[in-house]
Formats: structure tokens, sequence, C-alpha cells
């Protein structure tokens, strides 16, 4: 299956250099399961050992140049039509590939600004450049970051069916969870309850597993990155849930809220009702924005202003992020034009997105109320992964 | 107690730079969690999110420069005197430091030769040549190949302490193994058998799990990196394994042999025993050449030329590699000078350094002998930190 999605990558990848006029993109590795290459899970699905070059040309050329012991690993991906093994020395396959492709451009795993198309080690950069010296190649390599960018954040038919899959597998853990809460329990107790639920499927946390769970009971305790504690749901009070597991190597990432009923309530108080309905409301702003052709800011704007229009303070966060391999799985931020985001909001939104729409806001006394889905971009609009939680669950 | 470690290590950074006469050693990194330098677990063990950057300076100033969110984590672990967390951009602070350091040369972390000392990616070299640009510090930098290889190198007693307990362990299995090994079990099996034993005590194994244990059951299983298949244990032949756990964070690796007796045999038969004592010496004779200031390969050929002297063929590889937070944690190989081990069977051997001896010879119609044991080089020599196998044990 692995290999499935692998091959679909590939696919799509041969696509971008043609739509970005790039001849040929070079990943160039060694020992990778000591410093690795964030692409291999893209284009390989493998560790490779010694110096190694993965040369796709917009031909459709996938070339494989590895150390001997690699290569039926590498040919059992199913992926790479030419798996070239090496005993000594990869300059001679490297440079026979390179004239066989004769790029004007050669884009390189490197990237200033995004770490997940940077996997290429500075000691690595160097010895590329010793092998080829003196030909033609050496003046043309470029950074391969868009390439990149695009082919993480296009999610293909495979790559979403599996993060629809660990999706469906988080709500079932919410579903199984809401029965079991009651007034008095901690956040500490909650989150092992929903551990044990990733660990009886035999899954992982979507992301560190000191934070996921994120759990927040009633008014003191605060959202953001930091474990569960000792605060303790109350009658009265929110609890707030930032959750995501990973299966088959995608990850899902959603907030979901209770509400633990007070003496004669048969629903949530009007604080709380009032603020979630701003909540979902700005949330369904940014998501009607989002479409492609705009810019992650104008997204984010889009639901930002919502929230103040309904008297609530902005959110101190991006709206939204990529997921897929991980909570933040391409280089386009739905966020605002603030600097700490750096170009990251500037990235124009394309079909095959899978993104977060996340906010929230505190309502005194009460808690945080804060919501999250997962949507794909379309090329209409943008959908639903996840099921919408459209109002606060009662206890 | 992971902080005690990190002291030790930092400790020691401060002595090698004063050795090496090198003023500062400078690692930069960002989103570690996507991209590991492998430094981190040495001189932090923590992931770093922004751009960071940890400075650590012969006069045994130790600055860390890290994202705002990061700087309770890194002050705990206790080992950077000063730690210095940014919002906006490290360029501020990462040139203030510089100035009060005035280092003649920075060493950084990348190296053409050593991937576990290439932990700077090309992009961040990039960055980094960025911030420094128009300071005196831009033409300084060098790589910290030589700090970073004596660094991880030379084990601290913090370290050994631990490499010693993963060995303990690992021989409780073998201990734990013996008697329940009986002839037609097959090698899948019986790697199940010794999964189950590192699993009971929480531990994991110390290399890639489909290769740990390497379990060889008679001639017709071939040793090298093969996973246990369906050859299975009898009467008149040997079994083979190659086995370590990981705890605490550090490794074990051995091998270990038995033979089956054939009908009416008391002890193992003369080609199966002098296969052994040559086999033995040999790697005795390379224990007894390895010491300080040796060179690897002067080590491997003591031993290569005990076996060849004794009529058996020379094995097809190193006689022994470094051995801490992985199984082959340093620059050094005790190996010939074949081109595939460029230039580490040169690498001077140091005390401190823990590392393998191993090698083997295949028996006709018996199976492979091989030996593999672990050892501390001291200032006189090299000690066992296993119990070695004197004697094939017998079932």
């Amino acid at each position: 299956m692995t290999d499935t999605l692998i091959q679909e990558k590939l696919d799509q990848a041969v696509a971008i250099l043609q739509e970005k006029g790039v001849d040929t993109w070079l990943t160039f590795v060694r020992e990778t399961s000591q410093v690795h290459d964030p692409c291999l899970d893209l284009i390989l699905g493998l560790e490779l050992t010694w110096q190694s070059a993965l040369l796709i040309g917009r031909g459709g050329e996938r070339i494989a140049i590895v150390g001997f012991y690699d290569t039926d690993n590498v040919r059992n991906t199913g992926g790479w039509s030419e798996v070239i093994g090496y005993h000594q020395s990869l300059r001679e396959p490297l440079l026979n590939a390179l004239e066989r492709l004769n790029p004007a451009q050669v884009a390189v795993n490197f990237s200033e600004s995004d770490p997940a198309a940077d996997g290429l080690t500075h000691g690595m950069y160097l010895v590329l450049t010793g092998l080829l010296a003196g030909t033609p190649y050496a003046d043309r390599l470029i950074s391969a970051e868009a390439i990149i960018g695009a082919l993480r954040g296009r999610k293909t038919p495979g790559e979403v069916a599996r993060i629809r899959r660990a999706i469906a597998t988080t709500e079932e853990i919410f579903a199984a969870l809401t029965p079991r809460l009651r007034p008095g329990q901690s956040e500490i107790e909650i989150a092992a309850m929903v551990k044990a639920e990733v660990a009886a499927r035999g899954l992982a946390p979507a992301w560190s597993p000191e934070y996921c769970p994120i759990v927040n009971a009633g008014p003191d305790s605060s959202p953001g990155h930091a474990a569960p504690a000792h605060h303790r749901t109350q009658r009265g009070h929110l609890l707030h849930m930032d959750f995501g597991v990973k299966q088959d190597g995608f990850v899902s990432d959603l907030q979901r809220m209770w509400y633990f009923l007070d003496e004669g309530e048969a629903g949530p108080p009007d604080d709380v009702r009032r603020a979630w309905e701003a909540c979902w409301a700005a949330m369904e702003a940014g998501r009607a924005a989002l479409k492609p052709g705009v810019q992650g800011w104008e997204v984010d704007a889009a639901a930002r202003a919502a929230l103040v229009a309904a008297g609530y303070p902005e959110y101190q966060h991006a709206l939204g992020h990529h997921m897929g391999r991980t909570a933040h799985d391409g280089a386009t931020v739905l966020g605002p034009r603030w600097e700490r985001y750096g170009r990251t909001p500037y990235g124009v939104v394309e079909p095959g997105y899978v993104m977060t729409l996340e906010l929230g806001t505190a309502v005194p006394n009460r808690g945080y109320i804060g919501l999250e889905e997962d949507v794909l971009v379309t090329e209409s609009g943008a959908e639903y992964l996840s099921t919408p939680q459209k109002e606060v669950w009662c206890i």
C-alpha cells in the first residue's frame, strides 16, 4: 500500500516539474536514519545508507543511484524505473545520468525558508559540488522548495483516503469518551482515557504524546501547548480537547468541546451558546473563503474579521495549517501577515490541500471554546473531511 | 539522569575545544523533529523548533539562543548557563554572543565525511552566512567534525555505565533463551522468543527490529544483514545470533553461538572446535592491538592476520565499530583500508572509546561461527564490557 502512495507521489512530482518548467529534481542524501530528509517519506518510503542520488526528470525519468545493498529495497518500491547500485563511488553513475537528462536546472533538496524542503546537509552539499566540479551542472543547481512544497501540499487520492481514516478513528475515540465523562475528573485522567483508546487500537498520537491530547477543563486551564494538569471538570464549566491520531502514516487534528450542565440546565447557557455561534460562524466564514487561488492570509482574515465583528477578541494564532503525514504537512499557513509567520501566509491555496480550520475564544468563568475541523480544498471550495461539531456536547 | 549525562558531555566538549585549540563550537538548527541533528542527543537531549544557536566556548561558556517557547525546556536540562529566548529574530542575540566570545574560529555542525557531525542543513548554512554577512565571523567558520567525533567517541563514565547495563540485560536474555532452545526450531521462532524477552522488559532492539536479532541456523543460512527465515536448528548444526537491546538510550551489540550436539557427542566436534579457537584467538589478537594511539586499521590487521595464519579465510567486513547511543556511535572504524571505509580506518584510538570486536568463519555443513564482544578502551588497552563467550554453548 505504501508503494501505491509512492507511485502516486512520483507521478505527481513529474507533473509538478512540467508545470514549474524545471528539468530535473535531485534529492541527495546519505545515512538517512541519522539525518533524515523529510522528502524521502514522499518519494521513497525507505532509509538509505551510502551517498544516494534520486533523480526525477520532467520527461518522467525516475533514476535512483544508491549503495549496492540498498538496491533491492528501492526496486521493491516499484516507483523507480532505473535503480543503479554502486560499490565504490556514485560519481560515475551520477554524472552519466545527468548527461542523459542534460537538465538546464537541477532543483536540489535545500531551502532557506521551508524546513521540510531542506534535507540536504551542508556537508553533502559540499560533496555534491565536489562531484559536479568541472561539469556544466555545477552552475545549474537551484532550490527544490517550490517542487517539494507543491508535492507535499497537494494530497493524492490515496493520501486523502488515509487522512479520512485517521479522522474517522479520532471521531470514534471522541464517541467512546463522551459517555465516560463526569464532573470531577482531572485533565490527566481524561487524557489517560484517550491515550488508552489510542493504544488499544495499536495507534500513535498525531503529535508529541505529552501534548496529545491537550485537555482544558474549566476557566483556570490555559489552552495552547500545555500538558494536561490537575484542573477538574465541573458543572457549569467547559471541557476542551485538541487531539489526533497517526494511522497508516497519516494524522488527524481536531478540537472537540463538552459542557457540563449545571443544576436545572437543559442546554448550554447563553454565554456559552453565543460564543459557540460566533466561533462557528467565523470558522465557516474562513471555510467560505478557502478555495484555489486565494492566499493563506485572506482565508484567515475572513474568519478573524467575522469573530471580531461578533464582539469577540482576535485569536492569537493562525486559522489553519496543512496536515497529512504530520500535523503541519505543507508550506502554506492560513494565518495573518505577522512577522513570526514569515512568507507562509502568502502561499497560494491549491486543490488537494488538506488544512485545519481552528479558532476559539475564552468564555469567562466557563472555560475555553476551541473549534477545529479538517477540510479538503477542491476545485470549487473546501469540504469537511471531519464531521463538524455544530453544537457543544452536553454532559 | 539524562541531564547528568548532558552535563558530562558539555564539560567534555569544553575540554575538547581547549585540546583542539578551537575557540567556539556553534550548533545551528531549526525544526529538529523534522530534520534531526544527531549532535543534539549529546549536548541537549531535546528538540528545538525555531532557528536556534547553541554556542560552547573554550572558556566554558554555554550559551543557548532559542525560540521563546523552548527556553524553559532548555533551562531545565541544567547544562546551559545562559539561555536566551527570542520572539522575532535570533540575529541580535547571536551577534551579541559572538562579539562577547570573539572567536578566531567558529566550528559549525557540518562535515563532508562524518554523517553524525553533519546536522547543519544547506538552507540553514545559507541562513547562517546571511546572518553573519558583514561581520568578522563570516570568514571564520570551520567544520566541527573533529570536535563532534571526539565528543561522540569518548564515552563518559555515565555513558559507560549505561552501556554496561544494556550489555548485562542482553546477557540475561541469552541466558533465558538457552534452556528453551531445541532442535527443529526455526530462525523466525527463535527470533520471536528473543523479541518477547525484549518486550517483556519494556525495551527496544538495538537496531532495526527486522534484523535484531539476526538468527542463523545451520549451513544454509547466510549471516550478514538478512532477516530470520525458515531455516531450522538441527543436531550437528550451529546456531548463530547477532543481537542487542537499547536501554536508557544506550545499546549493546553481541554475537552468541550454540551447537546442537549430535548423537553420542559430549562436546562440539573437531571442525567446530578448531574454527572456534581460531576465531577466538584472532579476536583476542585484535583486542591486544587495541589501545590508545593506534589507528583503526592496525587493530583490524592484527585480527585478520591471525585468522588467516590459522588457515581460515579473511572476513569480509571490519573488525569493529564504535557503539553507544547507536550501534555505530563514533567516527573511527577498526577496519581494513578498503575504499568503502573511506578515511574511517585511519582514525586514532582514544581512551573512552567503546568498540565492538567481531569476526567469524563458516564451518562447512555446520553453519556460521561469529563472535562479537564489546570492549572499553582504557589508558593501557581494551577491557571487556561483556562477559566474553569463550566456548560454544552446547544444547
